[in-house]
């Protein structure tokens, strides 16, 4: 079996195997008896070198890529997506006379846009959470001893929304961080770059998923025409939640008031009334397939249908819809865990009215490193 | 021995220790003789739990930081700095009466502001570059069969800029990531928000430095009134360029026409043709403390000189300038390791002209996590 890093690891240990993004990893499965889940025994295919190495590091290598080593395949191109690596003169020429004719007749390009354009699906992860940084405390940390908030490191956000009830109720509902943003800006820019066509967007009730959604539709430039549809039967699976109780969501009106740009006439398949609490995985399962089937129904128009949802909605959402089964409920969490902020699956309509295919997204993955702390008295100062 | 832990650490061996941010570890140096490097065995003061922890996770905490848990105690605040925290309400009152002043009496002001504000030296690490994340052969990674440059991962910058010799030039000059862009942007407005008055601008002839300055000072709202002095002395100690030679920078002609704001006066101290490859430790100590003097010398106006450097220019730009011997060689590079992106530290000369102490920097840490790549086959569609 041949696995392919998709990035850097740098040994930690005298055991471990340095890999960059790109290499091939040669691993033996009659070997992996005495290693600690999470990692494998393997020998680099560019050093020779062998040692353990994390598994989530890396992606199962397709037989091909083995011999077309650092090309990428690309399995399926969805028609209208333009790749920049071959066709940027191609996009910038569509450009010009796409502005061109919508000059001459507005009308007659718009459908035959319309025309060409198909429905898809692009279900994705919220971006960093504080809480994954700085921990379950991290509200602690930002309350001054007369409970204001502050900004104790610059990747908390400058601000807080307001809410009527307590600010304590963030720790069970909290915002993006500053990297966040960076994250779901990125993501919008990016489709934007792709002329993809987003014409819903739906989000779970929890405001790290909002503030996805609003960040990648600024990035899109359509948060002014694309209002987000809050709906409560998005959350994520709630035996996870911690506190054992559904959280207390901002209302729609306080996050009109915090200015996220909500669809106020969009009334939720699910109210958040009828969230169980520590529901089972058949019950999560099913709420899931019913409410991307009730979304499906409603969004007759062409183009993208946004959902940001949690790293459990990937399979959830999709599987229902291309036809596959619920995964395993003994390994989905370990499944879920790989899932990083914005990763996203993309699902296409078929010709065929109401068929599905997964075909890769529209834009490519977000791979960056971590940034730690620094006290400049141990090291700069200090011996 | 009681360390801080400056960030979250999920265990990924059984024999591993939980962290949150601002926990406490108890750590007994007796007890370290069987670890690997850069790990410690420590209990945690929250949890009662033993097991391996990474060092670099943490910081050493300060004896009374024991007894005042989850409480920052500040150890020197400098004057003009406002800290949020308890302050928020009188700075805008401060911005407030500044502006009326202003409209009254523009040249009272200035002249008032002139004589309250100190000398100060900003002493900055650049943000995340390219090949920490991607490894060093991020640019094969991006480069289509005919040699065009393409993003092969969304944290790489959407083009790199024009240079006249080889784009394989950048190999060994590698530019900042859209996450290293984020972290610089990120830092500037905190400098704004600060109220820090930064007169001058001085960087390495490293892309990366550039790019980290021009951003931080956009960051600011001041990349169209202080330029970059772009000083060939301050680039790293060149024993740990792997390949032995001095890169080919851009030269200051193809930065301007990459549009950034460079100041075309300034004549640096040290041609590039001076920088020796492979310097000894000493050979780099001296050009150091000779090229912070020149700085100092030549920025006689009020104010923040922000230097934009690399790991290594934390202690070996500051130390000579607070009156400390340079650090041990021996420990130099593992001390330089633990310095994240826009790592900072600050020094402010005293009354007495001349003389300078290293201060809290005006700006908190930046603290975020690593994003990994995602492949939907593995894990979405397949069991």
């Amino acid at each position: 079996q041949t696995l392919r890093a998709l990035f850097q690891y740098k040994p930690q240990n005298i055991d471990e195997l340095m890999i960059n993004a790109g290499d091939f990893i040669y691993v033996d499965p009659t070997q992996q008896s005495d290693v600690s889940e999470g990692w494998v025994i393997g020998t680099s295919h560019r050093t020779g070198c062998r040692g353990f190495l994390p598994e989530n590091y890396t992606e199962r290598a397709n037989e091909s890529d083995t011999w077309v080593k650092h090309r990428e395949y690309v399995f399926e191109r969805p028609s209208r997506f333009f790749t920049q690596t071959e066709n940027e003169p191609n996009v910038k020429l569509h450009r010009e006379i796409h502005n061109l004719s919508m000059s001459r007749n507005v009308t007659n390009v718009l459908s035959l846009q319309n025309a060409t354009l198909r429905r898809g699906v692009l279900v994705m992860r919220h971006g960093e959470r504080v809480d994954q940084v700085f921990g379950k405390s991290w509200l602690q940390q930002c309350l001054t001893e007369d409970g204001k908030y502050y900004r104790a490191d610059l990747n908390f956000p400058s601000t807080l929304p307001k809410r009527k009830d307590s600010v304590k109720q963030f720790e069970y509902d909290p915002p993006l961080s500053c990297c966040g943003i960076f994250q779901s800006r990125l993501i919008g820019e990016a489709l934007l770059d792709q002329e993809v066509t987003v014409s819903y967007a739906y989000s779970s009730p929890a405001l790290r998923c909002i503030q996805t959604a609003q960040h990648v539709l600024q990035g899109l430039k359509l948060d002014q025409k694309v209002k987000i549809r809050v709906e409560p039967g998005l959350f994520e699976w709630t035996k996870w939640e911690a506190s054992r109780v559904i959280p207390d969501f901002m209302t729609v009106t306080e996050l009109v008031e915090a200015s996220y740009k909500i669809d106020l006439s969009y009334r939720g398949n699910f109210p958040p009334s009828s969230l169980v609490p520590s529901e089972s995985y058949e019950e999560y399962i099913s709420r899931s397939s019913e409410v991307i089937k009730q979304i499906i129904a409603a969004c007759t128009s062409k183009g993208v249908i946004l959902i940001v949802g949690h790293g459990s909605s990937l399979a959830s959402f999709t599987r229902p819809l291309i036809g596959l089964p619920a995964r395993d409920s003994s390994n989905f969490a370990q499944v879920v865990r790989k899932i990083p902020s914005l990763g996203m699956c993309y699902c296409e309509e078929i010709k065929e009215e109401n068929k599905w295919q997964m075909v890769n997204p529209p834009v490519k993955t977000l791979t960056h490193g971590a940034n730690a702390a620094f006290n400049w008295r141990n090291g700069i100062v200090e011996d």
